[in-house]
């Protein structure tokens, strides 16, 4: 953990110290041989293709504590870092991350941070083996990721007449933000207080679905996770394997949640419009043959010779926006889009 | 490459294509299977243990733009991390970039970034394979490299009676930002424009020295790199190896260079301060059998039973201070420490 963190409130040692006190509780793996301290981790190699990746979540940009605990935002960061495993079909080995502290710093929020990422380690069986600290103005959370997948699957293997799938919740998350960013209630027991916590819980505390991108990346020919909507996604999907996506609306109907769908009611919006332009949900999105569509995925759409996204619906197809940009009203605020 | 950048200069997809476009020349390497553009990089594995880093360079805090061009930024922070391998023996096998760019940041910009990272990609054979972009007030970069090493050296394993080397200069840099925040000329050819030159070129465009650092990991017990100063980084392999580290004031006044005499006799400091607690030359410091020091070592002192750094002179042992701290004047402006 070379790192260049201000003296002022926590010396650069003692917050490396509060780190790795919490941090290496969870990072006994077979596969690490030197974890935080060193000029660099240790792991051992095995001969499966190593899977990579680095994930930026930044307060002012991808969060607002007044929205999270500093500890929910920590695990966040690494699950959303995390789900890029799961979009290749790969198990996590180990993560570093490069923080960046506020320069008053204090021993508990490095502990908060430290909590929050320990579990996320523990839960995925990826211990932080290392990092950086920074001090700065607020805090960002740099975190990368390795993994190992046998067959790692990437976007552009989509085959026209493959379906399109869809595995895990979409568009919660984005009404759980919106909940927050307009101070909608969520406590006492009626279904929209329910529904209002699970969308929040949604956006707080998303999963990276690692069992299930290792499943679907058994069978899928195409795969990545949906970080800005499925819509975008979908874009993705398509140039990368020169394809054209048809979006089937039925189909995407039946994917929206009840709670989703009390949610967008009570904030006046459109629930399939957050489904498809709403990220961080980290569901996954493949393309495969149907025949070989594992239970866990829904099919919500086909692909097809051409280029693009389309939505087929009952007044046949309309070409689908690139990304969530035609909603978009101020991206000088946190998070999306609505 | 997911991303948060703000559409308001370039758009987040413009600006990946910018940076994929020259990146992506220096890429070629057997054993990348995937590049950027895919939720994760994929490399083939081998068998040799992997090696893991992290480092952040953030405007403001490590760098300043009227002290270096964009271009030597980027290339300096991508140097700064590759020199985590050098630590450890390692060689690279590639980087991510998790890059913070300002809000107006232009395509000029990024080509710049991208030069600089492409250049240090290329000398060192570290393809940039992925990254991750982020819009902030200032630039950052967050460089996670990954190498290999038949057999990684760690700061733990100096013993009684090694000698401790120096490979590398340590204390040019510390000279040349002195200069720079300073203010002195460095242009026409006499002796002190030359020297003052040679010290800035030393923080502008330091060297990971991965050869020298793959040779002594093959003899050294011991490595780390200099990143913090002589003193500091003593007293982690004191630390780590929980030994006692005695530094020789003579051998080490025979590692000042003459451009380093000259640019500290300028500025009224001393250079074997400047040595001792001014870091970013990336030295490496180890510790080994003296029989089998390598020419590219220098033997700047032993290793004793005990604890802690100390200098030893004509006036016998003084204890050293734990880091740069009681050099500092304001940790708030760039760089150090003097």
């Amino acid at each position: 953990m070379a790192s260049a963190m201000s003296a002022k409130s926590l010396g650069e040692f003692q917050a490396i110290f509060v780190l790795k006190q919490v941090l290496e509780r969870g990072a006994a793996s077979a596969q690490i041989v030197v974890g935080i301290g060193d000029d660099a981790a240790v792991l051992k190699a095995k001969k499966q293709p190593l899977v990579w990746s680095i994930d930026t979540s930044a307060e002012g940009v991808h969060f607002d504590l007044s929205w999270l605990s500093l500890r929910q935002a920590a695990a966040r960061a690494f699950v959303a870092a995390l789900s890029d495993l799961a979009a290749m079909g790969a198990r996590p080995v180990a993560a570093l991350c490069a923080l960046q502290v506020p320069t008053a710093v204090t021993r508990a929020q490095l502990r908060a941070v430290a909590d929050g990422q320990s579990q996320v380690a523990t839960r995925y069986s990826c211990p932080v083996v290392g990092g950086n600290l920074c001090r700065g103005s607020h805090w960002i959370f740099n975190t990368t990721v390795l993994g190992m997948a046998p067959k790692p699957r990437l976007r552009s293997g989509a085959r026209v007449g493959d379906e399109v799938w869809l595995s895990g919740t979409a568009g919660e998350a984005a009404a759980g933000l919106c909940c927050l960013q307009r101070g909608e209630a969520s406590h006492g027991q009626s279904s929209l207080a329910k529904a209002i916590r699970q969308c929040v819980r949604a956006w707080r505390q998303p999963q990276a679905l690692i069992d299930t991108g290792a499943a679907l990346a058994t069978t899928a020919h195409a795969l990545l996770d949906v970080s800005d909507g499925v819509a975008s996604e979908a874009r993705h999907l398509a140039e990368a394997s020169r394809v054209k996506v048809l979006l089937d609306e039925s189909s995407l109907q039946r994917c929206i949640s009840p709670a989703l769908r009390v949610v967008a009611k009570h904030l006046a919006l459109d629930p399939l419009q957050l489904l498809l332009y709403g990220g961080e949900d980290y569901a996954l999105l493949g393309a495969g043959n149907g025949k070989s569509r594992p239970p866990a995925a829904a099919c919500i759409g086909r692909v097809q010779a051409g280029r693009g996204v389309a939505l087929v619906g009952a007044k046949g197809q309309r070409p689908l926006a690139a990304g969530f940009d035609h909603l978009l009203t101020d991206r000088q605020r946190v998070g999306p889009r609505l």
